[in-house]
């Protein structure tokens, strides 16, 4: 189900912006992955210089939503577009540094003899693929991805753990691999936090689209304001 | 240097629930860093409680938030303040999500036999005040204070690492202690992140002061209608 509306152009620019971060992001996720499975350290440059246009575009984003809410005084769908685009630059800015520790721990891990990497591959995949999926929920207004992305959490949430047992047995089974294995699991921290940035975006894309505010388990609807009918003043 | 100034009983209301819910995170990390020191695992109902609190408070805050925009349309100082109460609150809801994870997995570590902390203790401790001074500089608009917790950060990153190279250390070692390290490696990154958290609120309380976004070395001047001088339509 996707919702059509008209948009006013300051919102369509700010959600066009926040998409093109998203994207930026993504690739700073596929680099970082490739700097890991590869051991190719020239890839640093591309995440670093990635990095800096994530934090600037971070700035902007905060400044074009104070712009619009203090000259347009947006209401209903469009003041929830506002504040939940506050909310999806934070996270997309946080998807960044995660990716940047993720391409640094790799580069460490450059130096040393390759090793098993448990579900890690596996685990990238489907948190990249998870925000992407996030991102077009969001910028398309469509309620059934968002939902697809929040279910797809707990998959993450076992592969990270499959990969945290076997890492941890191989440590214990042969010494040598503890470092490797234990800057592996860190690893795999960061592309569940990846993941769970992707779930608070797709819950942000659902409360824009219906006022409904699904997080810990709330089904609380928006009035004709775009606020939950219960605080309505 | 602390500003003062009248304020909107519904802004003040909202940052008094916001200071509220900070509270209980602030208790939050207090009971699981004693769970993980004492061993205690009873203090688990007090922070499975306390996180349906945050999680409720976290759904009324964006809310409050939301109705204020519609129905004040603040402007300058006023709106920053509510544009700011929406990340902090999503900032304090993570916190939360820190504690509980910490809890976790100190319940498990009361399963097995006690072993060297490295400065986790310290880290907590660093942790706690910097959450706590932030709250203080948001509800106060201390910018000096504000200053001094995003200080204190590299404090905090510095523990980490040298709790990394301690415990890693003790698992290469002695390879009984690689579960039990590992697990407080895990602890010690949640503290940090907590550490992270309260650096976000103490950056967003400078800009609800100063209208100047320091964030990634960027120091950007708020005009008259709150918005940084060169973005103001």
């Amino acid at each position: 189900m996707t919702h059509k509306r008209t948009i006013d152009p300051d919102l369509e620019s700010l959600r066009d912006t926040l998409m093109g971060m998203g994207g930026v992001c993504e690739e700073m996720i596929h680099l970082a992955v490739k700097l890991l499975l590869d051991h190719d350290a020239a890839l640093m440059d591309g995440i670093r210089e990635r990095e800096e246009k994530v934090n600037r575009l971070h700035i902007e984003v905060d400044e074009r939503c104070l712009r619009l809410l203090a000259l347009h005084q947006p209401a209903a769908i469009d003041l929830r577009l506002v504040a939940a685009a506050i909310k999806v630059n934070s996270d997309l800015e946080r998807v960044g540094d995660q990716a940047v520790n993720i391409a640094e721990t790799s580069l460490h891990l450059c130096r040393l003899p390759p090793m098993r990497l448990g579900d890690i591959p596996r685990m990238a995949e489907l948190a990249a693929g998870m925000l992407k999926d996030a991102l077009d929920s969001f910028a398309r207004g469509d309620v059934e991805l968002a939902r697809s992305v929040i279910d797809r959490d707990d998959e993450e949430d076992r592969l990270k753990s499959s990969t945290f047992s076997e890492l941890l047995a191989l440590m214990q089974s042969d010494a040598s691999t503890i470092q490797r294995a234990l800057e592996h699991i860190l690893i795999s921290r960061n592309l569940e936090r990846i993941a769970d940035h992707a779930t608070n975006i797709a819950e942000d894309a659902i409360f824009m689209v219906l006022g409904k505010d699904i997080r810990h388990g709330a089904e609380r609807e928006a009035g004709p304001q775009g606020l939950p009918e219960d605080v309505q003043a």
